[in-house]
């Protein structure tokens, strides 16, 4: 009986609501949300008490699980800080494709990227994106946080140099020094920022777009 | 025989010219040199190898001396990496010294700092200013290093107050973000930066200061 319970509820179902089982869509979006969960608690450790001061148990504690029901979602701690980073870097990558279409000076595009940014930096998953790189990471996982900060790096670049073609942006930026030096700032608020901040992010985004666009020289 | 050697080494000496040991003047100095070697070595092993992998051993061994040797120079690791903070730390702190006197615009002496600083981070002592923080320092060191990079910023925030007053720098740039954004982008060189890279440290100012002082938008 539980048998046959169990084969009704692995079957691809639309309306399953006479059984006492949850329906495949419903099982994965649960798994998804306490995978997203893992994630979430992870980052918050990792962001108070260090990467290498957290342990497995200490994530499963904090969501009153077992370890054993953490390794249900995840393959082990890089896998999650590497999650984390990704969870980080998905917001500013979803601000490149926001921004794709040229329907907008790239210097206004590069203004939304730059907000979003600053949005992601300032997010739980804040510290994971600026300080994952610099974990004992294994070779492969760290040649995928290279890939995806490159990624990042190309599209500021790719703003940068459009902005200098569509007259929105000065032509004597040198895009590459450009890019360094602005998501060398937005990165920087990893270390400093607070959630109990004076400013809000949406603020501190503002005081940094109003120093890149205009600059300390009055005009 | 040896004593009264030792004996005359030790007073305070103006020609020791005729004596086989070194002038109290002329040891005191080669202790410095060597000291300094012993910070110099291990700024640039902390960033090859990481903080953590590096021993005192593995110093030693750079200079072709042995462990006791080092203590001699430096009580432990962690003071050597204060040190290769403090090293670095210097030059910016020299940098507004030089610019106390109000004989120029703001502006100007904030891009003087900037260079200076660009040049600190990009120097063998870059990544101890930059990741020193990030160690598991002991609370008094950690104090001392927050001591250290607050009068940095508190340094920076007052050249752009000087700025806003005496006209050379816009009336609306806010001194505290600026500070983190300017601080922000200059520490992340030291992420970034290689000594075989295309651009000078020079260079490498010059671009980030045409983007702090002139912006993106077209003038």
């Amino acid at each position: 009986m539980a048998t046959a319970a169990r084969k009704k509820a692995d079957r691809p179902a639309t309306d399953n609501s006479d059984s006492p089982w949850a329906s495949p869509d419903r099982r994965a979006s649960e798994r998804m949300r306490k995978r997203e969960a893992v994630i979430g608690a992870a980052a918050r450790a990792f962001k108070e008490r260090g990467y290498h001061n957290t342990s497995l148990d200490d994530i499963a504690a904090l969501l009153h699980v077992t370890k054993p029901t953490i390794y249900h979602y995840v393959e082990n701690k890089e896998q999650i800080l590497f999650e984390c980073f990704r969870t980080g870097l998905d917001q500013i990558r979803a601000a490149f494709g926001a921004v794709r279409r040229p329907d907008a000076p790239a210097r206004e595009r590069l203004e939304l990227v730059i907000r979003r940014y600053a949005a992601a930096v300032t997010s739980e998953f804040g510290w994971c994106m600026v300080r994952a790189e610099d974990q004992d990471l294994s070779p492969a996982m760290s040649g995928q946080v290279k890939t995806l900060k490159s990624e990042i790096d190309q599209g500021i670049r790719r703003l940068l140099r459009e902005g200098r073609e569509d007259g929105s942006i000065r032509a004597d930026v040198d895009p590459k020094m450009t890019a360094f030096a602005l998501a060398g700032a937005l990165n920087w608020i990893a270390h400093w920022y607070r959630s109990d901040a004076t400013l809000t992010p949406d603020e501190i985004a503002d005081r940094f777009v109003v120093l890149f666009v205009d600059g300390l020289r009055p005009r």
